[in-house]
C-alpha cells in the first residue's frame, strides 16, 4: 500500500490567496508537514495530524513525508508562497533521488502565489517585463556565485526579485549586493522593499538605489529591483512592457 | 464620482487555481474587460457587462477600463495567469501615465498563478533554484535584446521560463533561441515544453536541448529550461536547491 505526498503552496499569508485546490487537498489530508508558522495556518480536525517542526534541514522533513506516505498516509507538505520557488518541492525530489525505496510514492506539486508576485501586485507592476528571481541566502551556494548572477542580471537589464535578502547570521551581504547593483545600474534605479507581503502589517517602501540601505531588508522582506525603464506613476511602481 | 479598476489574474486555466479574492472581486464587478478567451471564463449575470475584445492593442483596452471606472463603474480587467507577468497590469499603468485625467481612478492588482509556476509544478520543480522569465515575443522589444538576455541568463546559470515562445508571424526565432541555448548550455541540458498548462489537454514534453526542435513550441506553450544541475528523477524534472 502506498499513499501520496502533495507539496502545496499556501501563498504569502492572506487567506484569500490560497487556491481552492490547495484547500481541497488539505481537507483530504491525514498528515500535514511543514515549518511551524506554515503548519499553524492549517486548522486542526479529527483524523489530521499536524507535524510542525522548526527543523531547518528540509531533507529530513521531506524524508518524513515520504516515509509516512509509503505507510499509506495522505501527506501534505506545506510551504508558504509557491512550493517550487525556494521552498519544499526541490527538497522532496532531492530526498526521493537519494532514497530509491520511495520511488513508488506518488508526488504532486500544487502551485501557489509566490511572494514576489504578491509584492509586485501590491506595488503596481514592477515585474511587467523580463525579470529574474534570486535567493540571496548563501546557505546552499557560494556568495561569489550570487554576486556573479547579480552582475549578469543587471547587464541583461532584468527586473529582479530577491528572496531571503538578509538574516541575522549574514547581516552585511545585502549591503554588498546593493553596492554591486549601484555600480551596475546607477543610483537612480528604483528598489522596492516589501515586508510581510499580504499580511495585515504589510509595508511597502520604494526608494532609489542611492537611498537604499541594508537595514531596509530582513528575512520577512521580498526585494524588487526595477529595470532601466521602471518608474513611478502616482503611488504605483511599474515597468513598461516595451524595451528599446 | 470615481469607480475603481481591479486588474486580476485568472490563473492558467484550471478553475481550482483561481484565488478566492479574484472570485470575490469578479462577483462585485459591474464591468469585465479582457481578451475574448479570458472573458469567456466569467459567468454572465444581471448587472454585469462583459466587454470581450479581440483587440491586440492592450493600451486601448486599458483606456476603456479607466474610462468606465472614472464614470463610476467597478471594472475588472482580466488576464490569464498573473496580471503582472507579461499581461495587463503594465498596460493599465502605461495608459494611466499617458492620460493624467485618470489619476483619481483607484487601481488594485490581484495576483494569480502564472503559467510558468503551474508548468513547473506539473513537471516537478524545475525552477527550484534561481531563475528568470523572458517573453520571447519581439512585438515590444528588438530581437537582438532577447538574444543578449538569453546568453547572459545562460552564463548566470539561471533556470529559464519562456512566455510566447513562437507564433505564426515569427516561426523561426524560437529556433534561433534554441541554437543560442545549445551553444551556451550544451546539448544535454533539459528543456520542458508545457502546452495548455492546467487545462484538461495539458501536455508536458521534456527533452534535451540536443533533441529540441522549434516545432515543439507554439503560443500555447510555456517553455522551461533547466540550469546545469537540473535532472530527472522518475517521471519528475527538478532543480536542486544548491549550487556549486
Amino acid at each position: 500500500m502506498s499513499g501520496a505526498v502533495a507539496i502545496v503552496g499556501l501563498g504569502p499569508g492572506r487567506e484569500t490567496l490560497v487556491t481552492p485546490e490547495v484547500r481541497e487537498v488539505v481537507a483530504q489530508a491525514t498528515d500535514i508537514i511543514g515549518y511551524i508558522p506554515y503548519v499553524k495556518r492549517i486548522a486542526a480536525r479529527a483524523g489530521l495530524t499536524l507535524h510542525a517542526t522548526d527543523n531547518r534541514v528540509e531533507i529530513d522533513r521531506a524524508t518524513h513525508a515520504l516515509t509516512l506516505a509509503q505507510q499509506g498516509a495522505r501527506v501534505v507538505v506545506v510551504s508558504s508562497g509557491d512550493p517550487g520557488v525556494f521552498a519544499m518541492a526541490s527538497a522532496v525530489f532531492e530526498a526521493l533521488e537519494a532514497q530509491p525505496q520511495f520511488a513508488s510514492v506518488e508526488i504532486t506539486v500544487l502551485p501557489g502565489i509566490t511572494a514576489m508576485l504578491a509584492a509586485a501586485a501590491a506595488a503596481g507592476a514592477p515585474l511587467g517585463h523580463d525579470f529574474c528571481a534570486i535567493n540571496l541566502s548563501d546557505n546552499l551556494k557560494p556568495w561569489p556565485l550570487i554576486e556573479h548572477r547579480l552582475r549578469l542580471a543587471a547587464q541583461a537589464d532584468f527586473a529582479m526579485a530577491f528572496y531571503n535578502p538578509r538574516s541575522g547570521s549574514r547581516p552585511h551581504q545585502f549591503g554588498q549586493a546593493l553596492e554591486i547593483l549601484r555600480a551596475e545600474c546607477g543610483s537612480e534605479r528604483l528598489i522596492t522593499f516589501a515586508r510581510n507581503v499580504s499580511h495585515p502589517d504589510q509595508r511597502l517602501n520604494t526608494v532609489t538605489l542611492g537611498d537604499a540601505t541594508e537595514e531596509m531588508a530582513d528575512m520577512r522582506t521580498v526585494v524588487l529591483v526595477g529595470n532601466s525603464a521602471t518608474r513611478r506613476i502616482g503611488k504605483y511602481v511599474y515597468t513598461p512592457r516595451s524595451a528599446l
